[in-house]
């Protein structure tokens, strides 16, 4: 049917629906008048990227009120920040798993409540790259965890429900032919590997704590490669298991900063 | 020595550490003139509420430009913002362990740079309260993860370590006892829980997804009460591992919003 589907029997049930961190319900909101048509959802840790990448694509669409400033549609709430530009949603996320768990939950009821059909949804945001040129763009083919397996551990009720991380495959290849048309940024499919620690966990030597040597960290990283992994970043395991779970067609696409 | 200290012998020999996520740098700030004097930290998830904490402690303090607008330290990253009053800095940290430790691992390297003495921290919030009165204040006594144990596990290069989550006892009586002096607020010492999902990890029945009937989350939650859970939340066992582990007295202080 191309819906975005929940799978939560409860919802059925609730008189009203509250998405309490996007300052959106369903009674106070129509939703489907607001969001009804949206066809490809931008998700990012910064808000303040995310509001420029709106502006953007409200520029390439040639959308009235172009360069004009975009309302925050969840200005009420200062967790994360939501612009649109025509048929395109763009949200933040903030930074880690918790963090756009919270946001993609009620993201994805936003679209169910208002009949959003064919969705598609593309994290761009930054990454550190592995093994690749800096300014290089990776396109997700699998989130892996630190281990680099191709999972995601959801605590239910405090027992691990381990879930799969691929994402649409179509998807990343389509992504790949677009990118052939931009010269600048040299693209490729590869493993993205997510973490729940930015300094620790990702092998950095300037944290606050560090009790590993420069060689072994490069032994981690290496072993990384050797996994498939080209880039690490926070987020992506939840979000190709959340994805995944609703039938919303997703991607990551990342940009590697040097 | 009261000195707030880092583990990692890397930094000594680094010649200029970027405190990336706070926009501030040891060759681009002078720390110890901006900081040096700072003796207590409080922090929080949303930028807003940490804004008008810290207009409400410049109030409260009596000090000069109070009712004025307060510059956001931290303005030119928009992942984190930054008040000070007085001795006070009011910092946020966005929703979820991966998000409190990256401002946490900045913050506790910003004042060991600025040489600041005798810290203490204080992490001020909102939590879902177990078998509490709405309004009630907890503090934390120790934090406990989603199988109500008192340990926080860090990957460190794909390895787990396991950290101790305890907090301030004497810091936890100090700030009972001045709660007695605020009639409206119940107050009371018990542990916390933390999990990695605001849903499906805390036995919500309105996610995107909900597997559970709400029997089940009721048994759940009767459980964490038996093991002496009072509140949920979402960052405690991270900021009482960091903190511990680098000499920051630390406590954590939730208002229970219904």
């Amino acid at each position: 049917s191309g819906f975005v589907h929940v799978k939560n029997p409860h919802l059925d049930s609730m008189e009203e629906d509250i998405l309490y961190h996007l300052d959106l319900g369903t009674k106070t909101h129509n939703l489907p008048a607001m969001f009804g048509d949206i066809k490809f959802v931008c998700v990012g840790g910064s808000p303040n990227r995310m509001r420029a990448f709106a502006q953007f694509m409200q520029r390439e669409l040639g959308l009235a009120g172009a360069g004009e400033e975009l309302p925050d549609i969840s200005a009420g709430s200062d967790r994360y920040a939501m612009y649109r530009a025509g048929p395109v949603l763009s949200v933040s996320h903030g930074m880690g798993i918790p963090s756009i768990s919270i946001m993609l939950h009620e993201l994805i009821k936003l679209l169910h409540h208002a009949k959003c059909r064919d969705v598609t949804i593309i994290r761009i945001g930054t990454s550190g790259g592995l093994g690749i040129e800096a300014g290089s763009v990776v396109i997700t083919d699998t989130a892996v965890d630190s281990s680099f397996q191709p999972r995601f551990e959801q605590v239910v009720l405090g027992d691990v429900v381990v879930r799969s991380t691929e994402l649409d495959k179509d998807l990343a290849e389509e992504l790949l032919a677009c990118s052939r048309e931009v010269a600048d940024f040299p693209t490729l499919i590869g493993r993205t590997m997510c973490t729940y620690d930015f300094y620790e966990g990702q092998g950095r030597l300037d944290g606050a704590l560090c009790s590993f040597s420069s060689e072994k960290k490069l032994e981690y990283l290496r072993r990384a490669y050797g996994a498939g992994v080209r880039n690490i970043e926070m987020e992506s395991t939840a979000f190709a298991a959340l994805c995944g779970l609703c039938g919303l067609k997703g991607e990551f696409c990342q940009f590697y900063l040097l």
